[in-house]
């Protein structure tokens, strides 16, 4: 095992934080750093290769958080939903390879022409119905992450930790969990009361991070600030989920075009930094 | 006074989304149109004269449904504040002036450096506790509008319809009520149930709608988009607002790049026919 570096006990590190780095670099990068975590994104393990990448981090001794993601439930046509049940099945298996108990779901925008948000949620329930069984055989547990409302036409109609929590509600904590990132719920002023909820029954199972920086980028997918960059009160958002019992890994997610244009390494020890500062 | 084209006796048109038409021009492309409405900004208005506007338009019949925009009510320090009220007087001395009871709030975002939502939304409350005499005294009454949680850093603070509420509950119901803009709170399963309580409340000041569309541009300020051209069940809402209780002007508010290079009077034309496909 890693040897955290104090204070760095829960960090993790998503890959896609520095995704210029290589696997071998990243768990290399983390090793110094003394980094005990990472979180996982399927097109590059599957890249690197699924065995590889487990026996890679096992012989480092880095404990892989999470693995994103499986989700984009909400085909209305039955092949489309054939097509989505059979990839979240093959996101069971790789977590289950990579030994992360923690499959994010990001669950799917409205298909084109449609405008029907709720019966699009509802699609979601329904192959969470499918999925779990198969889920809880290889002993992962799909967690359900909100993303920003700018993201409901396009990317995920779950847009608040509410609803999150109200699909997972309909199968056992142990089963269906949820995710925290601050990025998609810090302004949200009835978060916290549902993160208390979801806390007090056991679905906390994935703790994000970026800052809210603006301006947005064009499209609003790689404008993620850098810890301490932006408007999020970080350390109060990591007061909450320990309030509400939650003792797990602290997942530095930032999808960010500027930091992607610099080296890895560096990144890596500045993440480390702002998160002594601005997260403990 | 204009006679409304069949179908179109509720429409009225916000100048933002014809912005290359001066105000004559907008005066006499409605008229042409039978059009009824027209909703103002501040900015233009003032270039032409707050005076001549309101003489144009009552000359021209056409009635102003709102002025955009009051608001910016976040400021820490006391000059900053000082200033939000005077700015925020002189706007309601206008819509007086323009013969409108609505003016739209939007309410401001965090303070430089600021990450502390709920502070900025006390200041808020605040202030109105300070405008509100004065609008009343004027026949005018402040609509708090909550903006898509997009703007929650840089432009509003009040993001749903529930807050937008929960702050003009503070005041009898004439005198601060609220405004429903689709492309705001489309994605949000809570306001439903928000908008009939305001409804019931008498709190529903102005009814606005754009469509959500994407890829979202740079700065996420003029991607409005086009009635009919994205995700929002337009007509659900308007029958929402009208199971409501709410019988005034549906305003047509669009910021969108595209629609600005186009020819204002063929945008007009355009604007008239979605609504009578994706409204009435």
């Amino acid at each position: 095992m890693i040897t955290p570096a104090e204070g760095l006990e829960r960090l993790s590190v998503n890959q896609m934080t520095v995704r210029g780095l290589s696997l071998p670099e990243l768990a290399d990068g983390c090793a110094r750093l003394g980094i005990p975590g990472v979180g996982l994104w399927r097109e590059p393990v599957r890249a690197y290769g699924v065995k590889a990448t487990a026996a890679l981090l096992r012989r480092t001794g880095l404990t892989v958080t999470s693995l994103c993601r499986g989700g984009f439930l909400t085909a209305r046509d039955a092949a489309g939903r054939a097509r989505a049940l059979d990839d979240n099945r093959a996101a069971i298996d790789e977590a289950a390879e990579l030994g992360t108990d923690t499959l994010v779901l990001v669950c799917g925008g409205l298909p084109p022409g449609d405008r029907d948000l709720a019966g699009a949620r509802q699609r979601i329930a329904d192959a969470l119905g499918v999925l779990v069984p198969y889920a809880v055989e290889r002993g992962v547990r799909p967690a359900v992450e909100p993303l920003h409302p700018m993201y409901a036409a396009d990317r995920c109609v779950v847009s608040t930790l509410g609803q999150a929590l109200a699909l997972a509600e309909a199968f056992p904590a142990g089963r269906v969990g949820v995710v925290v990132d601050t990025y998609h719920v810090w302004w949200d002023d009835t978060a916290p009361a549902a993160l208390a909820r979801a806390g007090a029954a056991g679905r906390l199972a994935a703790f994000q991070l970026a800052d809210w920086v603006t301006p947005l980028p064009e499209g609003v997918l790689v404008g993620r600030g850098q810890l301490g960059d932006g408007s999020v009160d970080l350390r109060r958002w990591r007061e909450r989920m320990d309030a509400a019992g939650y003792g797990g890994p602290v997942e530095v997610e930032l999808f960010n075009g500027r930091l992607w244009a610099r080296d890895g390494a560096q990144v890596l020890a500045e993440t480390a930094a702002r998160y002594r500062q601005h997260v403990l």
